[in-house]
């Protein structure tokens, strides 16, 4: 049994908190937040407690931590919860900055204990089983991946400005999947993007609308297209062509209802944002980290794939600026 | 080179004229009609003549003629031209009156030439790759049979009253795919109809909404069901559930696009009528009588399913009528 | 807050078990059944207590409970607890005897308790979003309803020889779909039925493949197909066609991912069973009667419909066997 | 009546051959090709004359040429046919070799004669419908464009090395379908390609995998992928997100037949490639060439827009060479 606390109490902590609860392996038993009222309430919903993150940090009862805090806040508490022996699963990104990123993971590499980032897309039973039948050699050798991501709607511009970006912010979850499917970084990232979807966004010095290719280096190639608004729901797809044959997850949709009349033959929307399209996700991806860390297996994602993944935000980032590709190689340093 | 002679001209012998033409094994060299007018028009269009039936059934340089005239010259031709020595492919029905029929079956059988009836849809690409894949065994053994028959929009009321009545003139399409796909005549048939779709063609004495249920000896069982109205378009499907899985056939759609806005994902609708549906249906079924009749081989479809065909409907009008089960053998006297 | 307990301990009592304690309006408090062990462990995975079911119905603080035993025991059930002045949702049917349900109906009409029967599928996301589009009138006046419903697999044949019967066991759930969607009870039944997916069935006295035609007052009609054997799981599928148009409720699937090759187009089957397709549908079964049972508004499925369904699984199983339609009002009495 | 005359008798020739002679407003008169064998087996098939080119244009009742010969003709051809007075559909490419293509848009304009370039998938009933879903306005604003483009296998390496590349050979109808879509030219062009289906298609110089990324002045993105191998068939698709919704023009399949076994739920395949999918674009084409020279109306594909197309190949085998993005502007010097 997994004694669990959870730092944070936002609207994503409450559906960790859900999962942590539910699963037979886990059980919650603290939650902090810098809004206490928010703390105790989710704390009491679930029969947890309400306590301040140095206390949980210091009770040897608790094994985990799951970190569902700001992102600027990741990095610290990371460090602080392994140095306390912690077990860390902890919501991405690891932070905006990869020089910080990257001491983090040194940090931890010295503690030794295992951390998990919440890449909760590679627990979808679609891109999971998408995965198994490439991992079963059902394609054949991969040669060509596209993922598609677009969000139903843009956040408020306020959002926008402390996110980092959207390469860090929103496609730092595509660069995770390409990452997983690919079972290799690329060499080399190039990337348009625009503001087309909200002027405001472009004035925040953002973009809204982006493409990304990544190539490897054995010659594959991976393309990544996001976009701030679908406004018919959330998008996530992914398309991998390989020399035996072709694999794609659609999206979810709402239901099975198809209706034909005069105008047509119409089916449901998809599920309209992430904690529709995610919630079994979301559970799944708990239970892993449950397992591999009540068993003492390997973690099916790592911090180094956290750093990964905002290693090529931070090269997609600077070819948007400059317009030619930028090495994974020459961002790592 | 199979010369032919087309028997009538309206427009669904406008369909063949275009599919003897194109075809390499056949030549249109004549049309009749009663309209001489049309007659002549057609045959200029593909560089034939325009005859009388007699002059055509007279001309022993004639091998073929293909039979697109009203259902009560059916029988009469089926016989004149057989005893001329020609070979035959008539549109469906055989007749309106089953007594009938089997009397052409009859004299046909005397006469010993080929005699083809037009059920069309055993060439569809859709249902000739569903019985394939039957044949295969890749569904194991048939048990339940499916289909799904509706016209986009009832016909004229005066067209209704000499029809025959929804399970002569339009379920006669289904009880031949029924014989074609489970490769035996049921036993009985049970029939359920009523006039809600338009109250002038319950005025007529005729059904435009009806089920029908066919038993088999070993057990097996197919539902049909019609409707002379579907806002969206023909709908032509068939399904057949198997020991080892299920088949079905689905309706052409219009076009591939597909629209996702807030209303919904909105694809486009089954093409039309017959004519859009099942126009690559007609040129198959023409190429099956040519290469049957120039290579002597046996005809895909024959007077006797037509014949067969003709006593489900009797047995349906008839159940529709006493509300019982009718065996099939009880109309075959 | 409603104090409910469970009668029974059994499979499906674990999914009622779930949506009770998780329903934020509903706790679990009390489990009995004949096996006690399996009620003390259920009772203790969800903080309850195993007790007697006289025990429970002499509890005034057990507001609800929630009928999941074996079918003979439901009316009795129910009949009791209304008497004990509880709310009751009983698993369907209500009793395999017409006349023992219509006697139950009688007793509770006078105990005057609110009874809802579990037919769960009217709460499946997918046929409650086709309800909701015919009542908004989508596709105009209803007109012919068809309902495919296959299990994965038949059941053991000692099950089938207490089962009451395909009508009344399986079939059960499609004559209340018919009548929650139709919206009125047909005037006739007409059934066939046969014994071909495995012959122990047919020995026991029972059809394991069977097709029922209902038909209405106003000439409406609906076709129901079943078979205990769909090798690629379970088909649960609606459609309804309507004077200005088509609604067709699909089958959920395992996931979205779809595989080209060399071989074709595949995707994934659909989900099992009923547990893996009905679990959202229990959960919205139970939250449907909370909200009734708490606001003291109509029940949206009663024990009138429970009976009613009943009456056309035994026209049903009297037109298997005659093998003409039976009128409801000669089942009815 | 366009009496027409078909420069080429090789496999695409015989495609053009058919809608020449179908099209009620044109008429096949003659047919060249420097194999007079091939010429003259093709005019005999639709009655028309093999000639030799300089016979051909040198008749005065000639109105229009199809050119269907090898790509290095095209544009003497071209100005050779208009300077002779003949209206000229030609296939694409209209060079390999960007300046002569603009030397001969030059010579045309003085021609004063309509050129059309044989961009068949403009007139494809699918890619046509998502045009004119567009054009009403159905998505709002287009934003993102997205092309999927695979071949079912890769050609001779004989073929490639004659080929201009698979930018100009293979994605040029790409970037034409771009132009279409989009409305106008892009401004920069950013190209990765590699050699991972064949090597010796790398060997070759060539590639065979390859994404191109377009970008427009008013921050629109368009994205391209080609392979020359997706084992499962054509792979033809565009999907077009805009400010109110997603296009998607989806493949043709070989039939509608789907297989639900233990295995999954197996559909057709993708037709096989650019003959079964594009057959009635080709006509389509043909009709609306046919009906803008007869009426003097625009033409639908203009030589501008070969030209056009032409330097995005230009541009994009630039970029793929040294890794950065290459404007328009600069190749077209």
């Amino acid at each position: 049994m997994l004694n669990t606390a959870l730092l944070g109490a936002g609207r994503i902590a409450g559906v960790h908190a859900t999962a942590i609860s539910t699963n037979p392996g886990s059980r919650l038993v603290a939650v902090s937040d810098i809004n206490t009222e928010a703390a105790g309430k989710l704390a009491a919903q679930y029969g947890a407690e309400a306590r301040t993150t140095d206390a949980i940090l210091a009770d040897k009862s608790i094994d985990a931590v799951l970190i569902a805090t700001s992102t600027d806040t990741h990095s610290d508490l990371i460090e602080r919860a392994t140095a306390a022996g912690k077990a860390v699963l902890c919501e991405k990104p690891v932070d905006l900055s990869l020089a910080r990123a990257q001491a983090c993971q040194k940090a931890v590499a010295h503690n030794g204990r295992p951390v998990m980032i919440g890449f909760n897309r590679r627990f979808d039973p679609n891109f999971s089983a998408l995965k198994a039948a490439l991992d079963k050699g059902e394609i054949g050798k991969p040669e060509l991946l596209s993922i598609t991501s677009f969000d139903p709607a843009p956040p408020p511009v306020a959002y926008i400005k402390v996110s980092g970006g959207l390469f860090r912010d929103m496609m730092i979850h595509d660069f995770d999947m390409a990452n997983f499917l690919m079972g290799a970084a690329p060499v080399s990232v190039s990337a348009v993007g625009s503001s087309i979807v909200d002027p405001a966004i472009g004035q925040a010095g953002d973009v809204d609308t982006a493409v990304v290719t990544l190539t490897y280096s054995d010659g594959r190639i991976a393309v990544i297209k996001n976009s701030r608004r679908a406004v018919y729901g959330y998008d996530q797809r992914v398309e991998l062509l390989g020399s035996e044959g072709l694999l794609q997850a659609q999206n979810m949709l709402e239901n099975t209802v198809v209706k034909s009349t005069t105008a047509g033959v119409t089916g449901a929307k998809p599920t309209y944002f992430f904690l529709e399209r995610y919630m079994p996700a979301y559970a799944a991806e708990w239970a892993a980290f449950v397992l591999a860390v009540n068993s003492g297996s390997t973690l099916p994602v790592t911090l180094d794939d956290g750093v990964a993944a905002l290693a090529m935000a931070e090269a997609a980032t600077q070819s948007a600026r400059t317009g030619g590709p930028v090495t994974l190689a020459s961002v790592l340093g």
